[in-house]
């Protein structure tokens, strides 16, 4: 798949293109009341494969790539931060000729932003990040607003990111062709965002350039239904990461507890042509390209199954 | 429908069927995570019309319980508070040998319990509309905790209301046969239970003797999909609330806009069989019984099409 097909068929164009200003649905299948319509997708849902960085074989950029083409996996999930500064001009490079799409940049984003007084430093602090995505056609950077402290006014934090800090930053994503993914994390992280519906409601409020992921591993803590959730998040999801759901490592290693089934059949219900990503660890000694191989035979047999 | 066969495959003896100890799903759809997950429902899916008290035509209880078998509603949602302490013998009467069913009971229920030393005080309050409604083998009582203050700590009302606040009232329901009914709610009431799927998670939480519900008019604020929303409820919805969603009112005054289609889609991949109720107002001077029974076809109409 190529990068253009993603974003012409997902939710960082899809943020664009609008319905009532908002929506990421065509027009007739946009109800009155503004809310999006499940609808058979435009185009078939794909399983595009990704590993962060870190988890990719190899120590040069061109290794890490090379590994990922050789190996069934369409896209790449990058460090944000100084590495991504530090290497746009090798990365765009290396990337020329690929089949690969640069999926999400996922570093050091907490979001702290709970004193008024610090939040426009930390916009300042990632609006050049968001600059550099938009070169390397990234489909954006994963943040998630309001890492825990107790006691959190809520409304006003909302009402804040909404209007003012994520909007700040969701307009200059999208000004720059990339966008904020807000990850839903689990309560002993932060309350503020914990289910994919709720990140999913505020990118609709933020409106272009905001999109949500889901990461099975949050989402089997603080979700009821994984289909339920990626239904939620319809166009707007742009991400997700996978994990093994016992102990948060590769896929697999936790035997019949990484199933995924109900989750992919989620997303071929709305279409999804973003990355399914891997994020999470490897068991001790492990055979780490060997578990990568077992992982993608995995997920693709469940994705048959969806 | 017979409530008996409701209960057999709803909510609120799903509750207490259990996998691994809270979920409401057959053992064998239940994957080690705990995850309920969506599978054709045993019995398909019904829609049990409904009206609240208020807005059903007549004065006393025989008219109104025979004006709902005449026009083709299944269920009634009743008055909570004062009204159902007073009428429990009336109405248990009243409904020997007819088909409906008592949905939920509505009505003076805010739970606003923010401040710890008045909780033992609000569920004193209703341990006995809990028992009447057990007699009355209604589905449960609505509730919504924490309604809005500004600067809620939510985390730590969570954990109340799970492991104690919403922990004694459910285990009382479920006691005496029925459950307590979280409403989520618009932002501007609460902040603290606002999506369907969150209030699952709450419901999933404290387990036996509680459920969620959903509100059309709520949710077409708070939502991004109705589909998603039920998905995420699946078998601990035990009630639906609806309206015209332009300015909840019954259902056709608003024309277009009420649209339940993608709602109701979710209600059948769910096995849905409890109530859909009517909560919403009327047109000044309006001919109320001509709009019901407009509501009753419109209804019927979309659900086929679902």
């Amino acid at each position: 798949m190529k990068r253009r097909d993603f974003l012409m068929g997902s939710a960082v164009a899809g943020v664009a293109s609008v319905c009532g200003s908002r929506h990421v649905v065509a027009a007739d299948k946009c109800c009155c009341d503004g809310m999006p319509k499940l609808a058979p997708p435009e185009k078939p849902a794909e399983l595009n494969l990704c590993l962060q960085w870190g988890a990719i074989p190899g120590t040069e950029i061109k290794q890490k790539l090379d590994f990922l083409e050789a190996n069934g996996f369409a896209a790449v999930e990058i460090p944000s931060g100084k590495w991504l500064s530090d290497n746009v001009e090798p990365m765009k490079k290396a990337m020329e000729g690929r089949k690969l799409f640069i999926a999400t940049a996922c570093g050091p984003s907490d979001f702290s932003y709970v004193e008024a007084e610090k939040r426009d430093a930390e916009v300042a602090k990632f609006l050049p990040q968001l600059e550099i995505l938009g070169t390397l056609k990234s489909v954006g950077l994963i943040i998630c607003p309001a890492r825990s402290k107790p006691g959190l006014g809520f409304p006003e934090l909302r009402e804040d990111f909404v209007t003012n800090t994520g909007k700040k930053l969701a307009e200059h994503a999208a000004k720059h062709g990339t966008s904020i993914v807000l990850e839903p994390l689990q309560r002993k992280e932060t309350m503020f965002l914990r289910q994919v519906a709720d990140g999913a409601a505020i990118s609709r409020d933020i409106g272009p350039g905001c999109t949500v992921m889901g990461d099975f591993w949050h989402m089997s803590k603080e979700e009821t239904s994984f289909m339920g959730a990626f239904i939620s998040a319809g166009k707007l999801l742009s991400h997700v990461h996978i994990a093994s759901l016992k102990d948060r490592k590769v896929p697999g290693v936790d035997g019949d507890a990484d199933n995924y089934v109900d989750g992919f059949k989620g997303l071929k219900l709305i279409g999804y042509r973003g990355a399914v990503s891997l994020e999470g660890g490897f068991p001790k000694n492990a055979d780490k390209t060997q578990l990568i191989l077992n992982m993608v035979k995995l997920l693709r047999e469940q994705w048959a199954m969806a």
